[in-house]
């Protein structure tokens, strides 16, 4: 979850590892570093907190050295101090490192070196990395003695790991590799970049190569070699990147999560545009899906269930996902946390779908859960084996390489920690999914198609209404609870999984404890909780669930709760049951859930950015946890 | 949720219907009242608070009656004051009513009686009854008017309810009725009764009858006459209970969950010596199933799936169920929030047993998604019908009439609102019902069956020693606690429900904000509520997951969090990892919830216990759900 980048070519690193760094920062962001090679010697900075912190440090120490690395951490292992910031050296400063991931075996490898009279500084699984390539290097006085250094080093390890390594001695080369943790290489003119995401690549170049696992790779200022761990030389290709990257601006919005909110009616229409099939009308007696997902034929046939993947965020839009595929389309479905999948996954069945949803497309707990996913089904028969669907906003991510076909949310970059556009873009490519599975099942009928389909296209207006409706009064009410230490979301049905996200966006950038329920639980222990001091949040829409919801809403009004009430219903009478209301357009139920976030978004957002707090990079969190 | 009783005999109402309250205060406890008839009048006495707030009042009012109704109330509509306490009367005093449940179209019947001038007194749905009724004896004259008029006014009530009503006017009649609410008649010597539970009729006599729904009862000095919402005879017997009522005393603990706790190991001997085959031993080659469930052939015939329906405590225990089912016996398993599955089920496919899980068997929730289930089996071929199997602790209870077969858990009557000997009880049930199907289906070998059913049999005494070896430890650190106002509990794979369950027990009686996770999902958000004052609770057991717990742990390390260990592994070196340790006996991680789940049921016992907190009646909650 930390972000590593490298440098090495005709330019002085620092300035562009720094810049580096920045599109990085989503990745993590506790403490920084830098490392550079200069006659002979390692220089070194590192600083705790943001890369404000490590800027205002270089201007001292800035230098013409044309390769280096740098890294901005997420801490693992290890408070977030100086003396855990990355890189790390070895006992004779001769050899610096910067690494992403886990180092599982890394008590062991301490202990051995220990016991060689090594002595460590840091509390980082990481420090045993420059210290065993230094082992391995006193030991060699061979040409390729670093490469072969750090290729017996990896062997050594076990876990996940990208790792960017220089040596004093070698100062013409850059060592790279890439177990479970992505690594991408850039290819300028005479210079060459590693990171953990092209973002910080696309300035650039934009030919790059996507390091597998078990690959290790040699950066020097006349190209790339590429190896395995076993030192074999592999023949690689790079690829040009048809990713036209968004130039990232806050447009006058204090801050991205913000401008990140408002840009979701586009989105939406995004997401139409790319997926509806304009020539769909319901009056031409169509004989093809309105829906043009290009989903091979295989996915659809004779399939029975279907079982879906994620973590966080992705995980509440699959919970939605259930619904609409279960309500619409009539394919049971089940919703797995990747984590847990993992390790325990459910007994394969054969005529299953599998889908995994990752907004960033490099969390590592799903990419191992639909590696698993992958490996048991090649037990199958063939016509079963093929069936893995990614749903991503990253389409050249690594999820591409596992799965065998991809919905791009169309969402564009998203720099806020606390996922808003992509979540409503995560729940399109749902409605997508589900009406292109009724249409071809015969679930529901034609005409219910068509009007789903018309109620998406109203979405855009619908959502601007509640952004130019409701914000100035939720950031009004946002300052009443600004002493508020917990909260309570209630959904029912399809909002059930909105009043988690809805409590999980709170969390994320406000840091108040908000706790979703399904409004039927309550009572079997939650309500428990309920006093004036706590407010709850009932999403409440018309529908099957509309009167069960006022009546939980009415049991915590009895226990003297505050209630706050997302619904359609007009003041007068939201006045008898709610406390104050974000008042949203009618809509049908089954659409309802791309209204009801949208006020949820803005009040965590504006409960934050009044507690004057870091709203885009919350405390402790990363944009993509590509960690276990 | 609330508890109602009814007296009509020889000898006076007034303290046989207050012990019978004392007997349902576990299903609510926010206010009391009773009424009597006598002389032409209706004597009501109610009182805010728990029974001895209304025993202290009754003491100056104290009457001869020889007929009255009471009720303990768990506020559904309108806050837990006096006014909103039943009875509830009419505007003329003559009729009274106690109600448990919910009227659903209350504010539409409200607003036609007060356009015929009726006034209310309170805020709550009850009111409406008493009223109604009123407005129909007004028209009548005949003899068996306050039968028909209590029978017109079921007629016009939508929703869950049990009442029982008595008029001035009718002084030798006890009118009750039923619909989705329980209600239990008792026969005694020239005596009779109605209770929601039959708790408060075994005192008295052990002969009873369960109402239906739609049944309506006339109880006088001399009999019980039954008939349905249409006025209808029915033909009825009353049977004899078979059900042993447990003595209960608290028998020297403090409270009764901390008596709970300690019968745990108890329980779990009661379970292996019920549901273990004793003549099965590995050494036979055997050919019948060590475990003696009694279920039909049918329930694994075929089987492909299992859904399972339940809330609370019993939907944790049931997602340890999946793990097991999944794991021992092969068969993906969903489990469903009942609340959920009610209104939006996953579609029906036929090779699937059903579960429906409830300590009580009178969930409201569980018993309608049960119903629903059940109706919609019947459109499928005969031999996939009766596949639905329910677990309870009480086997007397309304699920017994909707599920083909029941598993007794056979924990005996827990008094505790906070569920923690039932709780282990339904592990255990899932732990032989895996058992039962993997022998079936030769999913595992009968060695693996034999060294799973060898741990069974070694887990009481295991209980035992945490009990003796952790309690006091556990209670002198539960007073560092004693400010704390958030918890979050970890835990991976079989444990992760027992994060889940560590931190609801937590949540109940010590109405701290606790939340358990699946520690791989803590990255996707919570994270950002970590710091010092935040204390982790990580489950780390040795298995499949133990390395990756102890990594997740870490993580919250860094972030200051103060990080509680629930562990087999010895004190040195848990030392380096958690602040402190709960220490439980190695076992084989498959059978480890039924260990790691105790020290968090002291945990949270002695936290609330240490803060004074009345832990065996929280506030706001009630025993069992019997209302939506």
């Amino acid at each position: 979850m930390c972000g590593i980048v490298g440098y090495i070519g005709t330019q002085p690193a620092t300035e562009i590892l720094m810049a580096g760094l920045e599109r990085l920062e989503y990745r993590g962001y506790d403490s920084a570093g830098l490392a550079t090679v200069l006659e002979g010697k390692i220089h070194c900075i590192r600083a705790k907190g943001k890369l404000k912190n490590l800027r205002s440090k270089l201007a001292e120490a800035i230098n013409p050295s044309q390769i280096g690395i740098g890294h901005t951490r997420w801490a693992t292992h290890g408070k977030p101090e100086e003396y855990n910031a990355h890189p790390h050296l070895d006992m004779t400063r001769r050899v610096a490192v910067v690494q992403n991931g886990i180092v599982e075996n890394y008590q062991e490898l301490r202990s051995e070196l220990k016991s060689k009279g090594h002595e460590f500084l840091s509390d980082t699984d990481t420090e045993v990395i420059p210290h065993l390539i230094a082992e391995y290097l006193s030991t060699t006085t061979e040409l390729d003695g670093f490469f072969k250094a750090v290729q017996q080093t990896v062997n050594r390890l076990s876990g996940a790991f990208a790792i960017a390594v220089v040596c004093a001695d070698y100062p013409d080369e850059l060592i790279v590799a890439r177990q479970q943790a992505p690594l991408v290489l850039g290819f300028g003119q005479g210079e060459f970049f590693c990171a953990s995401d092209v973002t910080a690549i696309v300035p650039h170049t934009r030919a790059v190569l996507t390091l597998e696992n078990g690959e290790i790779a040699k950066l020097t200022p006349l190209g790339v070699e590429v190896y395995n761990f076993k030192g074999d030389r592999l023949r690689k290709a790079p690829r040009t990147l048809d990713w036209n990257p968004i130039i990232v601006e806050k447009q006058g919005f204090r801050h991205f999560m913000l401008k990140e909110i408002y840009e979701q009616p586009g989105v939406v229409r995004n997401c139409l545009e790319a997926y509806l099939n304009s020539n769909w009308h319901l009056e031409d007696h169509p004989n093809f899906s309105p829906i043009n997902l290009g989903l091979p034929p295989q996915f659809s046939e004779n399939l029975e269930q279907i079982q879906i993947l994620a973590c966080g965020t992705s995980w509440h839009a699959s919970l939605v996902g259930k619904y609409l595929l279960e309500q619409l389309a009539g394919i049971p479905t089940m919703v797995q946390y990747a984590s847990e999948f993992r390790y325990a996954p459910a007994p394969i069945t054969a005529n299953t779908l599998t889908i995994g949803v990752t907004q960033s497309g490099e969390t590592a707990d799903t990419l191992a859960a639909l590696e698993t996913e992958k490996q048991r089904r090649s037990g199958l028969e063939a016509k079963f084996q093929a069936r893995i669907l990614g749903i991503t906003n990253r389409p050249e991510s690594s999820l591409g390489q596992i799965v065998d076909r991809l919905i791009d949310t169309q969402a564009g970059i998203e720099i806020g920690v606390a996922a808003t556009k992509t979540f409503v873009s995560q729940l399109m490519a749902f409605y997508f999914l589900s009406l292109d599975f009724a249409y071809a099942r015969q679930t529901i009928t034609q005409e219910k198609i068509a009007a789903i389909i018309k109620g998406l296209s109203q979405l855009p207006a619908q959502i601007e209404l509640i952004l130019e409706s409701q914000e100035r009064y939720i950031e009004e009410i946002a300052h009443e609870f600004s002493e508020t230490k917990d909260f309570i979301f209630l959904g029912r049905g399809i909002n059930f999984p909105i009043a988690l996200e809805g409590a999980l966006k709170l969390k994320e950038v406000s840091y108040i404890h908000a706790e979703g329920y399904p409004a039927g639980e309550m009572k079997h222990g939650p309500i428990a909780l309920l006093d004036a001091k706590v407010p709850v949040v009932a999403i409440a829409m018309p529908g099957d669930v509309y009167e069960k919801v006022i009546s939980n809403a009415q049991e915590a009004k009895a226990r003297d709760a505050r209630i706050i009430g997302v619904s359609s219903m007009n003041k007068n009478e939201a006045s008898s049951i709610f406390d104050n209301l974000l008042s949203v357009p009618a809509i049908e139920e089954i659409l309802s859930p791309m209204l009801t976030v949208i006020p949820l978004q803005l009040l965590a957002y504006h409960i934050a950015a009044r507690r004057g707090l870091d709203v885009d990079q919350p405390r402790n969190l990363a944009k993509s946890v590509t960690v276990e």
